[in-house]
């Protein structure tokens, strides 16, 4: 299992053969499947699947598979990405003041349990500089106000140009991106500190607290226009108590924010996920 | 630890020395306590207590307890509940259609997990008729309308009075409680399926599907005149993925609710529930 | 997705075109896949699959399906088997003396979630025969011990046979099934009262109270030679503290067994379950 | 609820009136208790409680509370212990190789999530030197082998007197301890990244993976003379399936180990941690 993949990505409407279709253009390349998982949702008559397959020994170079898929893909109406385990992903971490996610992501990077470079961090303020500046990160602050943020957007975007990004992963970015920045740039994913559809917008912890529940969540997401109401990748629980403070329901949220952010990352990076109707499908 | 006991709900202003006059109270009339628990809310100022104490050997019989203890309570502005554990109280249970919470509430009645009598039962459809006849429990048939609502409220209020009834448990009872018959029989518990706040109401699995959430919960609480809004008093989640289509959900969703309700009525049945401001402490 | 369909579970050793020969099979017939998911075990050389198709517009017969898999089969090395929807499983329920598992089982059954006949319960106790009559269950008391043993297991299989078993399910029977009988009949499903491989053997719940353990669980496998040492289907788990009694450890275990036994029933009948060297692999 | 506090830590043989005796004392020097939590083992006949109450109004002086409680506490032959909220706690983190349960210290500390000074880092290699520096703690190497075991335990023993340390944390340190030296020094936490007492011993996701468990866990315990079988403080469980590694479990794993031995420490450390009989009663 060592060596290079390649990974599909499909969706199409559902129809007889698709598996066999799409095998057999791996399979008539010499190519060896190594992950297969598909998924049909019937009500939405569409067919999801993730093919992951060795290069060594593919007959097909390279560049010549994206267009051979495509004359396969054509006919099925289908959408489909294709990636390369051997292309690292660039990642640009926003942040605010909080630090939790930020590390573990770090740590991770650096425990090779995230395949990703990370070249670029963005932050309204400057507390977290000096871990940018520990891990031979670029540091970029730009603050944002209800009068400067379309244009400090607009530098952001020319940030994630400049440095190639192809995934933005706010982690405790506490600003709201415009509806026109997300369709500039829609490969984002957010971490909001409650069990959504619970507790969306602002101070879960607080309202959590107040309205007396006995588990509190954290929920990992793809930003859309609509606030919190993007596609969930991961979510996760904790149990808590009377005996809980607001403060402590905000130390326990941080452990689950900073799993839930990973998990949803790693499962991005590694093209686990598909996306359709506000949706995901996780192959995991 | 054979033998009955006596225990004490207290909820007071916070100061100092609670603890020890209530301890003082039982050990000087020779009580043993075996269980006893305490918090303070301090953004509140309320402290709050449950003392359990076994009645073999305490020096005072047991009518005496109350208005001796009354006297230790007033000066405290304490608002107390006393209970003796063999006094064994009676529940109506209100259901629909299904019949997994209720056969659920009956095995464990039976396997003694729950101390109660369930002399009741009472429905707005005669489909579980059957089973209230097998476990020899009376069956009141009360269809409900928005026309008749208000007069079969008071025929259930009648039943409730009839036989002496001290909880009611809503076993996936498929309506609304007026305000007005929540005021007059406040003891009330429901099992909603899902993990409120999230999708109060209306078929929350449906939504829960079409939201894409990947964990599923239900919530047991007290009714109060806000629909899905009344104290917490137990929840549990379950893992979900996009291949559970709506039924599953239904499914999976069936064993959190018969779990979740089983658990409140319990701890309820065992006076360990203690409600303040909208929210429970459960002393576990 | 109305219909019947019929599955194929196939393990066999990893090669090139796996996915591609078997969906080829089912598409050239005229076949729709509903569901295929498969998994390689790099470190054992293994490809297992599982893929349901609907049989309606299928081209082959019912009675066909089988040789002409075969044919594909051979090649392949693979072991498998096919299993169509519309042949309802007939399940065989063994119990001694605890009824929650069984009532469990047979609640589902009428549900619908369970999808097998239940025509015969073994008991080495008379306790439970009730139930069995009040569900229209043959009853057969076969009491066990040492000496007897042998005698009586014949019995139990001759039973098996005369009712067409394909599958008992011990539902709490507190005896150890000898080698022997588990050779000749090998599908057989157990719910042991422990998160194995700790606590195998007697007193579960005892042991893990002195232990002093702070989770609890159950573990629901195939009964093979060596006890509580087969191939795990299902686990789950529960925290516990300090106040927990042997007793409460006791009640909350039985709510895990009876999800976990009934998860593990439900996963085998509808052949998402392959084994191999003495692991599972659950087609969820 | 500012200010310092004194905690107490009682265990002592069951009898009436100990919650009123303790409660007195502490009221009747103008106390204001604010945690208050006890526990009555009835089979060992062994009563345990944690009593936190503020000093500020508290008529004993801080040298004078220990001696006075010890006039209470010998009549009732009570095992007890005092700390004070104000006096920090000194710690010694001992490692080996793996960095994920040291760093999720050191953020915590950082975070204030874990009231400790960390003075010293102990380790049989030297590749964590590195994280001692950058967070400014002493590092000492310590090689061991079997010839050089007791001598270089020795230097560690005098290492921790030097140091002044109150808890040695074994943050992924992969030596055993001898009984010699945890009769010397009792008061250390080790993690061991499964669940007890299943796997003990070494390898034990290696071993999980190969009996096929569908459930991975970690616990954190006092050190023993007995390998993995000292008193459990803390566990915890994440899911697995067959698609899941070895590598895949070590990786899990860690974010179990990071977790649970985080939540035993800072348990300890607010004393919170009550041992008797190889258990725990952790007050939470």
């Amino acid at each position: 299992m060592n060596g290079s993949t390649a990974t599909l990505l499909i969706s199409c409407p559902d129809q007889k053969g698709l598996v066999a279709k799409i095998a057999n253009f791996i399979y008539s390349n010499g190519g060896n499947i190594i992950h297969a998982d598909q998924h049909t949702d019937f009500s939405a008559g569409l067919f999801l699947t993730r093919l992951e397959w060795q290069l060594d020994g593919f007959n097909l170079p390279k560049p010549m598979i994206e267009p051979a898929f495509a004359a396969i893909a054509k006919p099925l109406d289908a959408v489909w990405s294709l990636h390369f385990s051997d292309v690292t992903p660039r990642i640009a971490i926003w942040v605010t003041k909080q630090n939790h996610c930020l590390l573990d992501l770090l740590w991770r990077q650096q425990a090779k349990e995230i395949a990703a470079e990370i070249p670029l961090m963005i932050s309204n303020h400057k507390q977290l500089q000096p871990i940018a500046e520990q891990f031979g990160i670029d540091f970029h602050h730009i603050p944002i106000t209800k009068e400067t943020k379309l244009e400090q957007e607009a530098k952001q975007l020319e940030l994630l140009r400049h440095y190639n990004i192809d995934l933005v992963v706010l982690a405790k970015y506490m600003q709201i991106l415009s509806p026109e920045f997300v369709e500039k740039f829609p490969h984002v994913i957010n971490i909001h500190h409650s069990f959504l559809p619970a507790f969306p917008g602002a101070n879960p912890y607080q309202r959590a607290y107040e309205r007396g529940v006995k588990i509190i969540g954290a929920t990992a997401h793809y930003v859309t226009a609509d606030l919190d109401e993007g596609p969930i990748i991961e979510q996760d629980v904790e149990r808590i108590s009377h005996r809980d403070t607001v403060g402590d329901l905000i130390r326990k949220g941080k452990d689950l924010e900073r799993m839930v952010l990973a998990r949803a990352v790693r499962l991005h990076l590694q093209n686990r996920v598909l996306v359709y109707e506000n949706k995901t499908v996780v192959f995991t």
